[in-house]
């Protein structure tokens, strides 16, 4: 694994569509305790269904601490590779590398992580075992990287159209915990180099109380290019309705980075999901804070969907809301099989199935 | 990975000889205290320079904690993999998977490691990390497993021929620490299913003061069908005169699996080394006994080589003897390169380069 001195873009290589052909995905098993309630067993449970689904269309590998590993093993099929890796958490969308192509070798990008914000406003301490994760992914597949670890990102608050345009939000890019001495301008330079992409779309904010400052990929993804699915309510009673609504606004004005206007899909959020007082006791401590409490809402969103080779895995969660949900996402990935996961239990730890998720694009020709 | 229920030899998987050509080798960093002297920096040092002659021509993945996974990045080549795996300390050849092919596939066998002894006469306590490598390892290279989890066995204490011949030494096979409820007949079985060997060669001992029970790998090793090297000395008041006189009687009466009668050169030993009062001072002592006494002689010999696919990677002891040891082996693989490692930080640790490596034959066509 060699360290490349250069960038992305001056190499050729971009950041691919989630929906171009994958090699596989990454995940981290879970294992923390104050994220995940009541051990965690119950989460190994669901991203143990979330990384089946995957791996029936694509090579998963779910890293696991030493401790988690047998559980790892023996929760997940036998086509699933299962490393030890040190983390402190397991969201592999944030510091797993994003990979960059060229049409026929990847290459990893190393951002910093700070768990979502450091000494500012990160959700734990310390963070140095998920910060090493992409070096240490990179040195296993054997493919060389990028090291911009002098600026702060996590793979969940961008998204790519894979021609051109990525999509992220100005509550987390500019949040005061990432990267405070570079202005707009300069974020957004380092995302066209690295990504090797030529125009950011700016929303303003994400979901509702979402705490990772309101990434992307909790509120707006691409479906292809000039089309996105955005998280939506109808009651404007819903502090999330003015946060959609703002999306909403910048999206049918903008153009993408070829010029094209973009269609939005309004994908309706499940109704308000909240934590319950036996989940919050269900949930050890963190430096000596309860990590949830009863009645806190959940930044719950279909949007947090994972694109695989052959299958969209999508969140539901007991709502009404689900079958619309699933609905639309199939008729919007009409080649592929869409597989719905109950997530709370992914939910409950902070995020979804995307944030639990990194795609590896392809790297030789497929047979 | 999956656990195949059956044997190698009912599945037409045999263990390739090491010359053989190989996909590559695997490594473990070594860390712990109470086996390498000074915190193990001199034994990292050394190991680099075995991980690096080796790469020259096989692929090397070195095994490193997450504690020493910097340390190995730092101190390896790039073209070296470096992976994070945790073990209780760095013996490779005796806990890696060995590994079997049908010329087109591999598999890897999981045998039971108990640190040499278990709690009969076992060298530390616990070995739970060691014991779990070969699944793991077989997991990481995706690699199908024969797990034969209960019968202890170490990977330096056979050698192959690859064509149906198995060297072993009875000090440590039939030790009492091992397999005690089997015979030596039970024994000999496992081997003929597992490596798919006709006949087992059965030296009575090893190197003197090998802590092993004596292991093949450090007295005798094939250097081709029916040609052997053996650690020798001239010195008839040595304790190891005794020791190889023996295997010398057992080797020229017998004939290998096709019938062959068997070549032995004779690879003397460097003068006895012993280890000084500095080196016992800077090893940590292990269940609150020293673990090396000042003059305590160490088991030092030539035949603890390596052999990569272009290369002979052999120790060094600042010895006489080293240039003639070099100048043999250089005869005996005369396509090869011989790649002389001063290796006495090795051997504190309590073997050499062969017991800090394990081959992984090719499985597919090279290009």
């Amino acid at each position: 694994m060699k360290i490349i001195d250069s960038t992305p873009r001056a190499d050729g290589f971009r950041m691919p569509a989630e929906w171009e052909p994958h090699h596989g995905c990454i995940m981290i098993f879970p294992e923390r305790a104050d994220s995940w309630q009541f051990g965690g067993y119950s989460a190994r449970k669901a991203f143990a269904q979330v990384a089946e689904a995957i791996s029936r269309s694509e090579r998963v590998t779910v890293c696991a601490s030493e401790r988690q590993y047998e559980n790892a093993r023996r929760l997940l099929p036998s086509r699933i590779r299962v490393v030890e890796m040190s983390s402190n958490d397991s969201w592999a969308r944030d510091y797993a590398p994003t990979f960059v192509t060229n049409g026929s070798e990847i290459r990893g990008i190393n951002w910093n992580f700070n768990a979502w914000g450091g000494l500012v406003d990160g959700l734990y301490f310390p963070w140095d075992l998920d910060n090493k994760m992409a070096r240490k992914l990179c040195d296993l597949y054997e493919k060389d990287m990028y090291d911009l670890g002098n600026f702060t990102l996590e793979g969940g608050s961008i998204h790519v159209d894979g021609e051109g345009t990525c999509i992220t939000t100005e509550a987390c890019l500019l949040s005061a915990g990432r990267n405070p001495d570079l202005t707009k301008n300069e974020i957004e330079h380092n995302l066209h180099e690295y990504l090797n992409i030529d125009k950011v779309i700016w929303l303003k904010r994400g979901i509702f109380n979402d705490e990772t400052n309101e990434h992307v990929d909790n509120i707006c993804a691409f479906v292809k290019p000039a089309e996105v699915v955005l998280a939506w309510t109808d009651d404007e009673k819903d502090p999330q309705y003015e946060l959609s609504r703002s999306c909403l606004e910048i999206l049918e004005r903008e153009t993408d980075a070829k010029g094209r206007r973009i269609t939005v899909h309004k994908l309706r959020c499940p109704s308000p999901v909240t934590v319950t007082a036996e989940e919050c006791e269900g949930l050890d401590s963190c430096d000596f804070q309860p990590t949830r409490t009863p009645g806190e809402r959940l930044a719950a969103s279909y949007v947090n969907f994972y694109i695989a080779n052959n299958a969209v895995v999508m969140p539901f969660f007991g709502d009404p809301a689900d079958e619309p949900a699933r609905e639309l996402l199939a008729k919007l990935f009409p080649t592929r099989e869409v597989i719905p996961i109950q997530a709370r239990d992914i939910l409950i730890g902070g995020g979804n199935i995307h944030c639990i998720t990194q795609q590896i694009p392809i790297y030789t020709n497929p047979r």
